[in-house]
């Protein structure tokens, strides 16, 4: 029995996965806690503490959290997290690089930018293992990737945060903390157009709890008004992007909005899957491997997008345990982890 | 001599005016103090005792505060906001409401929608005093309103919130607070397009840090990092709208990006003006009348919507004092009061 740890530093979710391999079975567990890190970045290593396992076993970290601008620089940030990290996992623990390479952790520490937003080529490299050619959709609670996959290599157009919102590949979008604002500027109400208030009154997270595409449970950011997360409450927050209560405009026209906000995120991200398939050299795969949060949205943008969606956990029937394609690039980790020992092989 | 106070309680700042008329002089002297009501509700009545003048005089009062969604709904805004101002100012004070009439604080408080968001109709009955057919347009820190004037009254097509904003009356826009990832999906950088990030890491007021259109002792507002409002501080957060740091991308992209921005605004507000035309029966004016923190935008807006912008406070060529046309609503309502008695005239 062995196990392999992977960690997902995020911005506003840490997730952290422990891969149990034993003859030839596997198992994988994951485990994801809501922390704002500008809120408190300082908790950030009591909060690792508290995810880690009694278990032992390496350890791989990525990140995306060094974006808040609670860090000065990137750089900063990334230099902090993975003190954080070195203070409280055992190893060291090595780091996922924007290459797909697992560096040691003095190496990461040189080369900072090399280490930051590279969660999703953990996904990516996952898919790999899996399929020669490949577009992966992960969708969480703030971000988009789509990565392609080719010649059973993650094949990005860009590396950086930057590049990447260049080229598609990554949509700052996503089911929990989007601003409805940042989809449109106007919506339809009352047989017309109304324009919206960008204000931080609502979020997307409201949007699916009104359309009854996530639970209470599956909201797990704080709600912008600090009220619950009941229909009836998402439903006052979203109306107030007009200006205005259920009451007064009815709670149809409240859907209405929700429909319509849910199509333009559909747009969006389909969008992207185009641009990104228009420069696949040859033929572009007709799949779409989808994973994250946001799967459900994923799935749609893919189909409109031409594609068949496939699940993540789909691609690799030999690993068991929980919903862990909602936690891809941790679970990814662990995976490549175990995977470089040569020891296994999760593929069939 | 005799004096006339009026007050503006927004959700963002207050705004006092102090109307001091003597023989055939008058002369406005106005406050405006940064207060974001949802942090600190109950801090309100302390806040407007801070403002309040020693001298004696009736007290008129408009508000837009109670959009917040510190307050569960509008009306308890604006019954929780009145009782604030009943216990500080003496009279007890006048209502602005939405039909432009100075009811009795009993009356506002039985009917609290209709003397909610009503400030843009004190500034229009200001300008209807001095012109009988008038576009009014005033840019604020968050928001933008235009006002139609018409056979010497305000003749708006919305009254409510949402039916502003659906006529164009109301733009949820401003020169400070607006996330530029409401005016625009991408930006233009490296000779492409970039995806934008929507966090709250940047503002417009760093937009106009950026180009010089603002000091930093205009910047009236937090700023979304803490950090300070020198213009390479600006520069830091605006880069991080395309997840970049000025080192990564130069201090020239991000020029370009501020530049773009900006021109998306003045876009914005120049459609919501021809908009808002569009419905004027007969001939629409030529002139637009420019007020607000924001008037350097509006005098853009108009002129891209073909109209002449004259500033508010040209208008008024016997009210000396500050600048008072960045306190419009304020400063209109002591105008009102004052114009009221009869005993004053402040247009030639």
């Amino acid at each position: 029995m062995a196990d392999y740890f992977g960690w997902d530093i995020g911005g506003v979710h840490l997730k952290a996965a422990r891969l149990s391999a034993a003859s030839g079975r596997a198992s994988l567990a994951t485990r994801i806690l809501g922390f704002e890190i500008w809120r408190d970045p300082a908790a950030l290593t009591s909060r690792l503490r508290s995810l880690r396992d009694a278990r032992s076993g390496p350890h791989a970290v990525t990140m995306t959290a060094e974006l808040s601008d609670v860090f000065p620089t990137r750089a900063e940030g990334v230099r902090t997290i993975l003190g954080a990290c070195a203070e409280v996992l055992p190893g060291p623990p090595r780091v996922l690089n924007l290459r797909g390479r697992l560096v040691t952790l003095d190496e990461a520490l040189e080369r900072p930018l090399e280490a930051a937003a590279a969660n999703w080529m953990a996904s990516a490299k996952l898919v790999a293992l899996a399929r020669r050619e490949a577009l992966l959709i992960d969708i969480g609670s703030t971000t988009t990737d789509i990565v392609p996959v080719r010649d059973g290599e993650p094949r990005p157009a860009g590396r950086t945060d930057t590049e990447r919102l260049m080229a598609g590949e990554l949509v700052y979008t996503g089911v929990l903390r989007t601003p409805p604002a940042s989809l449109a500027d106007t919506v339809p109400l009352a047989g017309g157009w109304c324009r919206v208030c960008p204000e931080h009154f609502t979020v997307m997270g409201d949007v699916y709890r009104v359309l009854g595409a996530i639970t209470e449970e599956e909201y797990t950011v704080p709600t912008p008004d600090g009220r619950g997360r009941s229909r009836n409450e998402s439903m006052a927050r979203l109306a107030r992007l007009v200006g205005a209560d259920p009451a007064t405009i009815g709670p149809t026209a409240v859907e209405t909005m929700a429909h319509f906000l849910q199509e333009r995120q559909v747009d969006q991200v389909a969008r992207a899957i185009v641009q990104v398939r228009a420069l696949w050299p040859g033929d572009p795969p007709s799949e779409a491997i989808v994973a994250g949060a946001g799967s459900f949205l994923a799935d749609c943008a893919a189909r409109r997008a031409g594609l068949t969606p496939i699940r993540l956990d789909a691609l690799f029937p030999r690993l068991g345990g929980d919903d862990w394609s909602r936690a891809a690039p941790s679970a990814a980790l662990a995976v490549l982890l175990a995977a470089e020992t040569g020891d296994y092989r999760f593929t069939s």
